[in-house]
């Protein structure tokens, strides 16, 4: 949410929820594409990124179709802004399907079924062919019972949480996603981590096109912050990180290398055992009911020794089965909280999903993303070993 | 989950979940009745505080059985030691009832429904009498659908998010609850509130009658603890409330007056935004598909010129639909993160549901609650007003 935050953006933006007239939302994407891509390295369309990871994936034996999911998946999260679970993450399934610890034709099946609910075995195929698969099963439930609940087992990295409640948003439904993760998080009190940063999504479709869109991990932050302030030599607030022996820390070096997060609230006295309460709850509705590897048991991150085995949760629900006019009733209650006052002037009150709606505003007056250098050299390297044709920017 | 915080009880406590032997246990009980209940009050025996809600209920109309059901409600939260929610909350409903803000005898009633949702309309009656209900319809649908979801409107405060959770562990069911509340959180960025403490409650049933039992609000902290810190004339933590300008304060009189509460997670920096948009998600499962009240419409706590008209969304989920063996797994996680090594050996790790299990069984070891001298004083003038049989002490 803090990602981009530039005055002239916001201010822009919040007219945009005022006016709601296209010419206003023209300016302000021309003020924000300034703002948030002006950094001197080459567009990339989107068509040409997703083209290009599918490419590579077919490179290494991926079925077209399942290429073509992925690449959807992984630029859906770029176009949002979320550069961590995009483009960025091709190299690490390139080499998990190198290495043999995922199978990208593997197709997911039902093991067991009601009219509500599924229990679906992901037989170690592509995260988001997966996942996909298990928000339609989900979606096609709560159709016909009113809601929908798929739990996956062997499963791989699925990408944003988010991705599949905009799947399940297209269809008129509030959609909802969980993903256990490798171990990162330090429970409240422990020393050393036994949860991932266990992500959970909500999202539900207002009138006119607009939407809520919640997708969070449970943990305070995720390590790539921690990242950013060890670069640029700064300390992080009390509250994200834990040194090896269990203090919080506030030295960024310290707390990537010790990779034991906070969860949501901090320390104790602010909470922080709601944060790890709520990334049980999320491995309790992924590993728990799946029956995948789960906390302690997952592989570390980067670990390449053995397969991932995640489990996922999926639940679509049927608005239409309760009180009607929900979609003007979630218009009224955003268009509320967007209009409060400001404590600081310079920025407005956003609802989850405004940032995201920012960033996609100025990919598209940019005609496309600009990745870091670093990223674009990354894909050029991938281009020159798998035999692909690289990415070419506009 | 920090009230109970005494170093022999928790180490005590960690001996029970080892050896799980009943003397070790028993051994435990004592000692921590002794530090949590010595604070020289008499104790009241948890049938006769139950006796006295439901009477005071039938004084002002009640039938009978809904007197019972309330009483059932509150004592529960004393027993678990959440006793804002208890005992001290009698009065309050006897005043709703007597001012007729509730109607006492009100049934709900389902509006429309599938084999696994319903929409109810709770009529204004009791939210415990419309809780139980509603968590009783859900655990219905979850037997024949694998998963049960209900939401009402027109619904009073229900008691803890937890009691329904309870209800559901108790056919071997997940469950879960959400309540919207009176507007008391001030979303991140906003000078003003626009949310209540709107509590999430999840509960799991483990394998050899243990269970893991969240039930949080999604603000940082309640109201009631920035009034313990105001009686000390001691600061709050950062991150636990904004004054009236939208301010982060550490002055509990300035926090009690405002009445600005946080959202888990504190200021955005750490991910506050997190908080507020859980606190979003319950709206939008109460409020919004409910066709309650919702946000900043719901009356202000202690209004009583309008009637509440809360949401409140219920859901059971059969374990048994998806992988065998989920009792046994999350008792094998939960043995894991006990048994953590902790920061500070006189904190050990617990999983939620642990701090009210600590509290349970120093009061069954005593045999009864002990209440604050203003809440007995409080239940005198009841008994008096209402030509009630007093509270017994034992």
């Amino acid at each position: 949410m803090a990602s981009i935050s530039t005055r002239c953006a916001f201010l822009f933006f919040k007219r945009c929820q005022i006016a709601r007239g296209r010419q206003t939302l023209n300016v302000a994407r021309r003020k924000m594409s300034i703002k948030i891509l002006d950094i001197g390295t080459p567009i990339v369309a989107l068509s040409d990124a997703r083209r290009f990871i599918s490419d590579c994936m077919v490179a290494v034996g991926t079925p077209r179709e399942y290429g073509d999911i992925l690449a959807e998946n992984l630029i859906e999260a770029d176009y949002r802004g979320h550069y961590s679970h995009g483009m960025n993450r091709l190299d690490m399934y390139v080499r998990d399907v190198q290495g043999g610890l995922c199978d990208p034709k593997a197709a997911p099946c039902i093991i067991k079924e009601t009219p509500a609910t599924a229990w679906v075995n992901g037989n170690n195929g592509l995260g988001a062919v997966v996942g996909i698969y298990c928000m339609d099963l989900a979606i096609e439930k709560a159709k016909k019972s009113g809601i929908g609940m798929v739990v996956v087992k062997e499963s791989n990295h699925y990408g944003i949480a988010g991705k599949y409640s905009l799947q399940a948003m297209e269809q008129g439904l509030l959609g909802m996603s969980f993903t256990n993760t490798s171990p990162l998080m330090a429970p409240t009190r422990a020393k050393g981590s036994a949860l991932g940063t266990n992500p959970l999504s909500l999202g539900a479709p207002a009138a006119n096109g607009d939407s809520f869109v919640l997708d969070m991990a449970t943990t305070a932050v995720a390590v790539g912050k921690i990242e950013i302030q060890k670069r640029k030599h700064e300390p992080i607030p009390e509250g994200w990180a834990q040194d090896e022996s269990g203090n919080i820390t506030m030295d960024a070096h310290v707390a990537y290398d010790a990779k034991r997060l906070m969860p949501l609230g901090g320390p104790e006295l602010n909470s922080g055992y709601k944060g790890y309460g709520l990334g049980v709850l999320v491995e309790i509705f992924c590993g728990m009911l799946g029956g995948s590897a789960y906390g302690p048991n997952i592989r570390k991150w980067g670990d390449s020794s053995k397969k991932a085995d995640l489990g996922q949760c999926f639940i679509a629900i049927d608005p239409g089965c309760f009180a009607p006019g929900f979609p003007e009733r979630l218009s009224d209650f955003m268009g509320f909280l967007r209009n409060m006052e400001p404590a600081d002037p310079a920025k407005p009150v956003l609802v989850p999903g405004d940032p995201e709606r920012l960033h996609m505003a100025s990919v598209d007056e940019a005609g496309g993303v600009r990745y870091v250098q670093d990223q674009l050299d990354t894909c050029k390297s991938l281009a020159e070993s798998l035999k692909v044709k690289p990415l070419i920017p506009t």
